[in-house]
This record gives C-alpha cells, sequence and structure tokens, in this order.
C-alpha cells in the first residue's frame, strides 16, 4: 500500500481499531498465483511485544493447501471510506477518496490443534457475547467441535511490515476541511464515521 | 476466492451490482513482492463482448512501477458482508459469516492519454452527477487536468478468470433461513443488506 507521508500512521490503536471493526478482512498469498481469501482475523495481543494476526479459513480453500510454515502474505483491512467530490472546495481540483486502511505483511505459522481450539473459541466468545442467546463453543459438544476443527485450517500471521493509512484531507485548508465534513454529515454510515473522524484530526 | 458450488454465481447483473457498489477495491499483484491498492475501479461494458476493468493509481505508487502490459493482476471487490450467529439455528452449529464478492484475475493494459482522459471523465461523471454542485472535468480547464493526468498511471485490466461469491446461507433449512433474515433485519446496515439480499433468493 502506498502511503504519502501525510496519511501515513504509527499510532497502533488506531490499527487495533482498524483491524477490530473490518475484521473480516483479506489474506493474500502469491505462491503459485495470486489467491485472496475473505476470513475473519483477529489481532493477538496478549503478548504485548508479540502481537499477531489469527485466522483460518476452510482446509478445501486451494489456499490451505498451497500455505506453509514461513509462507509470505499480506492482510489488508479497509476501514471506513468515502468520495470527496472535488465541487466541495473553494477552488478547482480532483474529487478523491478517503479512508483508512492497514496492511500487515507476515510469515505464516500454522497452528497446532489446541491453538486452534483457542482461536475458535476466542473468535466465538468475541461475536457471541452480544448475542440474546450466546452459542459458546464449550456448549457445542466435543464431537461436534471436533469434527468442525477437522475442516478448519488455522494460521497465526506473523508481522514483519506493518502499513497504517489515514487519508483524511489532511492536505487541505481549514475552509475546505470543514466543508468536507459538513458534507460527509449529510451522507451514507461511511461518509459519517470519516466525518466523525476528521473532527477528531481538528481538535 | 475459493467457492463452495452452493454459493457460486454465474450472474453477470450481480457481478455488475457488487462491483458498482463496491467501486473503491483492491488492486493486487505480485511480481517482485505482493502488493496492493485500494482504487476506484469501473467495469466497462460499452462493448459487451469485451467487458474490462478501468482504473488508475498514483504514479508515485511503487506498484505503478512495477506494473506494465501484460502484468497478472487480481481486483477483488467486497460487497456486503456480517456476522451470522450460531445462536439463530434451531440445532447446534458453528457461526459464520456471510458476503457477496466479486474477485477477477487479468493482465493490464496500460491506458493512453485519450483513454486515461476518458476513463477520468468517466469517473467524474459517475460521482459528480448526483452533487448539489456538479464540477467536471471539463470544466477544470487544461492546463490542471493535463497536470493532474502527468500524475496518474491509468490501466484497463482485461479479464481472464470472473468469481462471483454469493453466500448467502443457502445450505439452511426454511425455517432457519427465516430467522437468521429476521435477526439480520434488527442488525446494522450490512446485516439489513444481506438481509434484503437473503429474501431474493426465496422468491
Amino acid at each position: 500500500m502506498f502511503i504519502p507521508k501525510l496519511y501515513k500512521s504509527e499510532d497502533l490503536n488506531l490499527m487495533k481499531d482498524i483491524i477490530r471493526e473490518n475484521a473480516f478482512a483479506l489474506l493474500i498469498s502469491s505462491e503459485e498465483k495470486i489467491r485472496a481469501t475473505h476470513s475473519m482475523m483477529i489481532l493477538n495481543e496478549e503478548d504485548r511485544e508479540n502481537i499477531y494476526i489469527e485466522t483460518h479459513v476452510s482446509k478445501a480453500n486451494p489456499q490451505a493447501k498451497i500455505l506453509k510454515n514461513g509462507s509470505e502474505v499480506l492482510c489488508d483491512f479497509l476501514g471506513a471510506h468515502t468520495y470527496i467530490s472535488s465541487s466541495w472546495y473553494d477552488h478547482i481540483n480532483v474529487s478523491t477518496w478517503n479512508y483508512e486502511a492497514v496492511q500487515i505483511y507476515g510469515k505464516v505459522e500454522l497452528m497446532d490443534h489446541e491453538e486452534l481450539y483457542l482461536h475458535l473459541d476466542k473468535l466465538t466468545t468475541q461475536y457471541e457475547t452480544s448475542q440474546r442467546c450466546p452459542l459458546m463453543l464449550k456448549d457445542m459438544g466435543n464431537a461436534f467441535v471436533e469434527r468442525e476443527m477437522h475442516g478448519a485450517f488455522g494460521m497465526k500471521i506473523i508481522p514483519t511490515e506493518i502499513f497504517i493509512q489515514q487519508k483524511l484531507s489532511q492536505n487541505r485548508k481549514e475552509n475546505d476541511f470543514r466543508n468536507i465534513i459538513a458534507n460527509l454529515e449529510g451522507g451514507d454510515e461511511n461518509a459519517k464515521q470519516i466525518a466523525g473522524k476528521m473532527k477528531l484530526l481538528q481538535k
């Protein structure tokens, strides 16, 4: 991901937010050919020094047959994003797209049986806790969980490079910046989110 | 993208909808290393027999320095997507994620000056028409447009393989299917969209 200096962030809390809020991300590999699978990703930060991504895909997925320990992959997380109209500036300029995104290059480390269980347990807890009648892994019965695990290909992705992009009209004059926010606030969910992020930059 | 048979679509109109509604997509290449740029994509379908993707990135983007005529790329378009809780079934099952996505493998064909102009014009028209005070390319002044074009790296992507995924709980019994829709209708924008797509399958 190309990040002009102005849009490059080093904020690991922003990175964590983008990953958590956009966890259905893209796992990209290039062995043999480019392959990309949309999969649920969790940032493991129990060990603060050694954060990594956890994910799993179906064993039936051809990408699972290619990936092995040490395979290089790219995880792409696209956050809020929205069109910025050229007509919102007080001078002639081109339209663009504001967005937040994280890209993490890393090396694959295959999960063993216990790590896969803990990963699925964590994923289930994360998404089930807010449900009316949460169904946790421990309540699914051992035989059922073992069968499901048999079909899952779990992996950790140990980061080698992390890129955090926050493209929020930082190159605009105050007047244009305010006008962009005002226009976005009348837009859809994504536009409103970007407006909110831009306001934070003003503080 | 791995697509189990049940979720594989051949519907080119669905593909067009997903591309149009999720045009801020991911351009992935693997020459030298995996690189991925979020960029605005348009499906060119003027010639119905030979549809292709149009996009552009900044010339300052390292990916622009790598891509050349014939380079193989993958364009990834993720549509609506939402969590499906295991607790919404009438039996024990695992949670999953419903989603729509299109992936197009293709070969790069660099745009010449005129093609790039037409591409930017089309893009501007598509997004500016609905603005209160649309600012079209022809109103920006030649010198300005030429300068902007000088910084843009335009390309067509001629499809070699097209994959359309529509994972909408097609494997569920009527009761579970209805229950999933009911739960999604109380959710966020993405959940509501998936509920709407699922309802269309019922007809």
